[in-house]
């Protein structure tokens, strides 16, 4: 029946009697009394994962933030300092940057269908354009010679190689993702010295997302550092970008990484690399990793009910909010997700605890053991801080938005 | 490799050519040049879809829109004239009907989270309130002490008995939708009885939904029919909301409903129903396969590409306009959903159609024939009527948002 997540999820948000605890305040104490659905995120939760990071990466390795994992105006902020760049996905991206006042960082943009419109915006702010086309290549000649100076544009690779790792893949030919590695090889490389207004900015290399297994990102590294190191250039990269692909806990089973593992496959990596290439910047781009573990999410339950056995709490929030939390993101199979009762009580029950959608595909968890909390009690949803909101269907069924508050 | 969709999921908005059209013009004429993505939706096929439904029904049984499925302001307003009430499955909704004008019909409120501000709102603006728990009715009790008069309040039943189709299903123990059977049975008669400010308003009872075989449907309506026959209630019922359940055709293997079929079984219900209770208001309850065929997506061509041998179109619009066409909401497993290119060619190609974002579940369709396209030109997504921009992450990677259009 019930099944246990690995305590580190909760650790550094229980108080001794068990209840939960974020910014040194019992959490429902941030609620502003609305009745919507709040995600907190903890400005010092942010700040030690970074730190952890930084004592695991060499130091010729930059650590960027990928802004689509939580691109909240405040977060964006708490992580500038904190960081070598960001990563964008989108101008949109880039825009909440600017709005935010953290666009003077160093700041790539990936993805694999941009517009004349956007790489025009992009470029003429200063931002390294990810090439991950021919097409995206004769687009930053053509606003370079618009703009009447270079464009730098990275290029990014799709080696095509098998790659380990349970998570999302983002390479081979069933991804959309970056410039063939043959077809470069063939026919790239003399693109972009036939492009008088792009200057070659570097390498990107993505191998996947969401890996929890510290040898599968270990041999993700090693096959990227591999196709690198037989690559023919245009010249020698200024930065190189090995993407990230650190997976967090969410189910059951899912054991948190151990950075220390990782930290010898980056140093590897760096060696190999900087072998080659002595003057080349190297960073590793991390989204998720960085900000979950930083974020719940509160939820007040609206009702309590038993049918056909089955105890429901049926919560304020739930798959509009948090969709990944329902298994409704990206998840093959749906898992509980990790909550908890914000008030410890004396009395545990099992519940299936659902959001208020007329769907069945909103529940966080089935039949798991929590302190029985009354109607007008709130459960928090752990492993927030990602891929909630932005990746979340939030006009539907017309509810509340969640409110998003950053707290230290 | 290449699958075929039924062809009446095109047969309205083809020319002769194989051009796609809608409203009397190329599906392309309505873009307002934003290169945003465009939903269109057609009101003479929301027309044609609610006549066919209506020569199926029996003369006895109204005929429901579910707001969830679509509630763009123009779709609402379209429709409003057109069909008997309104079901709701969140004040939200009834607000949107508020402010298209629309909310002066027969509405019903569902969902198994409701709170006292909403059950509130809803109530002292004539909105049956369907309860769905012993809480749910205490609120409606409460609210109409408050308001000194009666609230209107259907009770909907979770028979948990074993419903056949392949759609998802809304009853049973795994799911948090009415009141138990039994518990109604043994407590909530007397309940609603002892709760001197609700008025016994009738029943509803939803068994599933996108249920794509006739005999599922048949069963699925006797079964219900046979549940209510058996109840003890409070008074003789004013409405009973049969739900809905019918599905209509997404992958390349589906067959869309014949109406026939499900008229035969409407009728049965109703005669069945009727001669237990014969002053009672029967309706059915339809979201999707009133809107979907009515709506198209049409997203620009952004790039193409060719990766280990697949060739790749990548569109301005994916899943964070519409999740459901690339197999993010609610499906267990992808599918090809129905595209096609906008304007006919000589060239046909195989191509994997991408949205443009940097996740590898961004997928229209794989390998699937198309007039080749070329970059600049455009891919129309069809079935996209129903759980379309309020159903999707719309915030996902920070795109531009999809322009929604009613067109003749």
């Amino acid at each position: 029946m019930s099944e246990t997540h690995h305590p580190s999820i909760f650790e550094h948000y229980l108080d001794p009697r068990g209840n939960v605890v974020i910014g040194g305040r019992p959490a429902t104490d941030w609620l502003d009394g609305s009745g919507r659905p709040h995600f907190l995120y903890s400005k010092s939760r942010l700040a030690q994962r970074i730190a952890d990071l930084r004592a695991a990466l060499p130091n010729s390795m930059g650590l960027n933030y990928a802004v689509k994992s939580n691109p909240f105006e405040h977060m964006l902020q708490t992580i500038d300092p904190l960081i070598d760049g960001f990563d964008i996905a989108s101008i949109g991206e880039f825009r909440r940057l600017l709005a935010a006042g953290c666009a003077q960082q160093n700041i790539s943009f990936a993805g694999p269908g941009k517009s004349l419109a956007e790489v025009s915006e992009a470029a003429a702010q200063d931002v390294k354009i990810i090439v991950e086309s021919p097409h995206q290549l004769s687009l930053c000649e053509q606003v370079g010679s618009q703009l009447g100076r270079t464009v730098r544009a990275m290029v990014r690779i799709n080696d095509q190689k098998a790659r380990p790792g349970g998570g999302l893949s983002m390479a081979g030919n069933k991804t959309v993702f970056g410039w063939d590695l043959a077809d470069f090889q063939e026919n790239g490389v003399a693109a972009f010295a036939a492009a008088p207004h792009v200057e070659f900015g570097g390498l990107h290399i993505f191998y996947g997302s969401q890996i929890l297994q510290p040898s599968a990102i270990a041999e993700n590294l090693r096959i990227s550092v591999e196709t690198i190191e037989a690559l023919h250039l245009p010249s020698a990269p200024n930065v190189i970008n090995l993407g990230g692909g650190l997976g967090v806990p969410y189910g059951p089973k899912d054991v948190p990484l151990d950075l220390q593992d990782i930290s010898t496959a980056w140093h590897k990596s760096s060696q190999k690399l900087l072998d080659r290439f002595p003057q080349t910047k190297l960073c590793v781009e991390l989204g998720r990793y960085i900000s979950s573990e930083a974020g719940i999410l509160i939820v007040e339950v609206l009702d309590k009910k038993t049918i056909g056995g089955t105890h429901f709490l049926v919560c304020s929030g739930g798959l509009q909010n948090f969709a990944a939390a329902t298994g409704n993101f990206g998840q093959v199979l749906r898992r509980n997700h990790p909550i908890r009762s914000a008030r410890a009580s004396s009395a545990p029950g099992t519940f299936t605890v659902t959001g208020p959608l007329c769907t069945p595909m909103d529940v966080f968890a089935r039949d798991t053991a929590l302190p029985a909390p009354q109607i007008g009690d709130h459960i928090v949803v752990f492993q927030a801080g990602a891929y909630g909101v932005t990746a979340s269907p939030t006009s539907f069924l017309s509810h509340p938005q969640a409110v998003e508050k950053m707290v230290d």
